[in-house]
């Protein structure tokens, strides 16, 4: 049989750092190509304890179906916390719980762009969202990212002669995978060039919360008086990962939308863990529990870095994140990272090269992405040691 | 802000039973219009005490980030049983676990179909697929079902002369609304139209395991040697629909790249409720436990068929169901469910129009569904009386 493949994901290929996973089967790889969080960040004991409550109290609820938007005083706490802690949401705006925050994205492209219509990204940009754009049929344009973010004259020049741009996508905060946090003043120029063209502007920000150091930098949400902005974080990086629950807020009209394309695609996201997450919440000290994580990861980075500094030769460059789960790293003089990445994994190192996060897929890149939660304090002291030698002996 | 929805989302509305799902915020409504499972299948202490020890000694595992194919004990599992059990799965067939079976619904549909392309189904079919094959931009065209399942001189019509059909989707097994359970000799006629046509079938099966009389009919995929058909079912219906697990087994080529589309949507399903049912499918007596729900339903049916039998006037026609949670009424001369349905709401009933099942949104309908799994005895000898009531005052 002749299986006729839809011309979108034909030519989706699976991600680079999904084949690099594969790799990883092999327990002697140190590997720093995860975005896992530590699994020190899991507050086992805590949902343990509310998990077996909802066994004996709330079953029926929590293992009945339930509706497209999210259990509804789960939706409500998520609205409280955003407009309280972080000055989002207005009463233009909706919530919906969803099946990670990716869904989210996935989602709101399936709801804005028909096939052949344009995502414009910061270059590079979080290959899990590229792939979704593409996966609908979209396009990916890229603006390069600079050290204070997307750059604006890029991208007004872009909005300027791209037709069928609909959606303006940015990691502002702890930039995935380049470790970027843009300026306030860089968010206030881009949201009035995407006013002005009258794009939506998708703001994804699952490290947000993971700030371990500097200042923290509104969100273009929080200064949305337009309805301009749909904003998406997550609970896998404060909670659990494998749970999957992610969360959107942005203009009734397009989330009244992305909840009609939930409800064909998964119904509804777990509902025992969104009532388990909703509890943890309301019973227990999410901000406590957050700020013990901001410390591990401080303390990850921390350690990275200062093995990075004492070892690895000063032509290869590499951002010092002020927190997120990310470093970038970049090799001299434009060199390709994909020679390095390669004897990296021969010597038993995972790293994932930035070709990877290219809105353009064949382009080459000169840079890497090291993460630092996953590893242990071990294998980041020994794992460093082998990059910088295998550096030292190709470059410097 | 314009907000410019995609042509395929503009175009799609939210489904009729979402819409009678809001009226059921008031108590005192008899509700035969969900499709949930009677919460009296639910395996809570099972499931509690397998959680409980999940958290207790698989916990890294559990609220990690997981692989996109599922959990791979589970997905043996689920193998081993479909084969076993079922005579589900060759050699060219993998398998995908999915956040409920409707995600595989949307997922295959996603792999195979650009906008515009055809998915060919029963009139009625079930709602949530067809607003999947929509909300992907494909187009549904429905061919009649009839008792012994979808008319084959209609289909092999259709696919003769209807361009860029990709999938042909069909739920032969107490199929939803209809409640037909189509015959082998049907399938077999269908299976060579398909194959000649070289279009893939779509085998929808949640409810097959809940046969509670009559004769066992094979499945299409347990005849399948040419991989022509995708095979899709879930948990929903015999351990809990709230945890959102479902799977697919089909060819490999397809389901390589719903594995990829799905990545982009939730990246895998919820991990820890994989465990928890590959334990509770491996540790305890799924089979056993299946038997006890089709006692349930096969009380729930019995009860009110014999209601329907003894108060309903002859005029109205309904199926008289061998499994599955639904029941189709038919009411006389064509006549249009539209008022009856209303009728019957403002008297505290609720029922689903046919119109929700139509592939054509626009055909009009004489038949509406109602669902016995989930409302109490008492309401279904009460909402039983009130409908036969207000038929016999319309119609008889």
């Amino acid at each position: 049989m002749d299986y006729k493949i839809s011309d979108k994901l034909a030519a989706l290929k699976p991600s680079a750092i999904r084949e690099i996973f594969k790799s990883l089967t092999d327990p002697s790889i140190i590997s720093f190509a995860a975005g896992n969080p530590s699994p020190l960040s899991f507050p086992v004991e805590d949902l343990a304890a509310l998990s077996a409550d909802i066994f004996a109290n709330q079953s029926t609820t929590a293992l009945q179906y339930s509706v497209t938007e999210g259990y509804p005083p789960f939706r409500e706490a998520i609205k409280k916390r955003l407009g309280e802690k972080f000055g989002i949401g207005r009463d233009f705006d909706e919530t919906i719980v969803t099946t990670g925050g990716n869904q989210a994205v996935e989602l709101c492209c399936k709801v804005m762009c028909n096939e052949g219509d344009v995502v414009v990204c910061e270059n590079p940009s979080f290959i899990g969202a590229l792939n979704a754009f593409r996966s609908n049929g979209a396009k990916t344009v890229g603006v390069p990212l600079k050290e204070d973010g997307i750059d604006p004259e890029g991208l007004e020049a872009v909005l300027s002669t791209t037709p069928n741009v609909k959606l303006l996508y940015l990691i502002p905060t702890f930039q995935n995978p380049a470790g970027v946090t843009s300026t306030l003043e860089n968010r206030k120029k881009v949201y009035e060039i995407a006013k002005k063209h009258g794009v939506l502007i998708f703001e994804d920000n699952p490290y947000g919360e993971l700030r371990f150091a500097g200042e923290e930098v509104p969100t273009y949400k929080s200064f949305d008086e337009d309805g301009l902005v749909m904003y998406c974080s997550s609970f896998s990086k404060i909670l659990s990962a494998g749970m999957r629950i992610g969360y959107a807020c942005g203009p009734a009209p397009v989330i009244q939308k992305m909840v009609v394309a939930k409800q064909v695609e998964d119904v509804h996201t777990n509902i025992f863990f969104q009532m388990l997450c909703y509890r943890y919440m309301t019973e227990r000290d999410l901000d406590g529990h957050i700020a013990e994580i901001r410390k591990i990861y401080a303390k990850k980075a921390g350690l990275m870095l200062s093995e990075l500094d004492a070892h690895m030769p000063k032509c290869v460059k590499y951002t010092r994140p002020e927190g997120g789960l990310f470093l970038w790293c970049t090799l001299p003089d434009g060199m390709s990272s994909a020679e390095f990445v390669k004897k990296a994994l021969e010597r038993k190192v995972a790293v994932v090269p930035g070709t990877a996060f290219n809105c353009d897929t064949e382009a080459p890149s000169d840079s890497f992405r090291l993460n630092y939660s996953t590893p242990s304090d071990e294998d980041i002291v020994k794992g460093i040691g082998i990059l910088s030698d295998l550096a030292r002996e190709m470059f410097c």
